[in-house]
């Protein structure tokens, strides 16, 4: 019995949505304070080899990440539309669930034009705090490593 | 506590499936008599315009538009496959639900070739009537304005 | 009322994640002893054939084949991801489960680019056994008959 399931399949629609909305600063406030946030190439996982495209040791991190994206960084203008699989739960404690789910994200261009942008998986540990389900550490591996053009907003 | 999270992914499911098996009589059935349906293109909507690409202000234009594809319309052959993310509840009431659901619809042509031809977002109001849960408003929200064809069957 | 909701939910998130971690032997046992699995394509269904691109009788025919594909078969490496959506529930019993749930299937090439290799719907009875969820039933049928590769793995 996983008393947290439903509360999961909220929490990655919420996750969703504040990406695809483009609503960043709340996104971080999804994960805990002492979150980890990595983007790791699948490749590289099998091969045992753990070098992140993009890793955050805190939520601090994500959020100065975020900043970043607001007032410098300059990037193709894109909309993101993020689609996630049924998630698949690997061990469920009372302190902790950790679950994987597949993604794809669809990315259009200014045009209107749509194609994969990236797919791949989830690997997450969640907590209970204060009563909210958050993010203790996130590992997005993803399949397409060679990416079309940077990555630039979180996946 | 949301009493209508399994009704509404049945209802999204049936969404999805009347579609794409072709059953768009049986689709109608789906939304109230007075039911909204609309599409409309993401950077209109993110601009606060609401020029929509198809307005049905009730079931009885959706019974017309499916009637004018099954006896007027030309378009491309073609299979749709819908597949609907998590539902993201934003306002549940006894009376009433808002949700928000990403969207992709794969489209294959007559050689089978299967390619990504719309992603976008569902807003639906959903009522209970007679038992039976309808929709009451679709906002089709489309990143993909920049259509290859014609949006001619319903997304 | 139904019971099996969300043991199916676990059903398919186990059978995605099997095929995308290339667990294929573990993937045979999700099905029982005399399960029949089916690739079919969704022209042929549509106009009442039923010839099969990939047909098993039993586990045991698929244990031989996950073993042809270990063993003997050259094909391109690549990874595969399913996104499968939210199923369809058409009988529901005691004895069987049936129902329909839409799929994507995006594969990512050596060179890690992404792109929408298989869509298409499952049709899957399942049953108890030994107190487990187990496919008896499974026709796989692909919108995406003209696959730029051969089907190598299952889908």
């Amino acid at each position: 019995m996983n008393q947290y399931r439903e509360r999961i399949q909220d929490l990655l629609a919420d996750y969703a949505w504040h990406l695809d909305n483009d609503k960043l600063e709340q996104w971080t406030e999804l994960f805990t304070e002492d979150a980890r946030y990595e983007i790791l190439p699948r490749d590289n996982v099998d091969r045992g080899f753990s070098l992140a495209l993009m890793a955050c040791r805190n939520q601090a991190m994500l959020r100065d990440r975020v900043l970043a994206l607001r007032v410098a960084n300059e990037y193709n203008v894109h909309y993101d539309r993020h689609v996630i699989g049924i998630p698949k739960f690997l061990s469920v404690k009372e302190s902790e669930v950790y679950f994987e789910a597949n993604y794809v994200v669809i990315q259009t261009d200014q045009h209107g034009n749509s194609k994969v942008f990236s797919s791949g998986v989830y690997k997450d540990r969640v907590v209970l705090e204060n009563g909210q389900l958050r993010i203790k550490e996130k590992k997005v591996v993803i399949d397409t490593f060679c990416v079309p053009t940077l990555i630039a907003t979180p996946l």
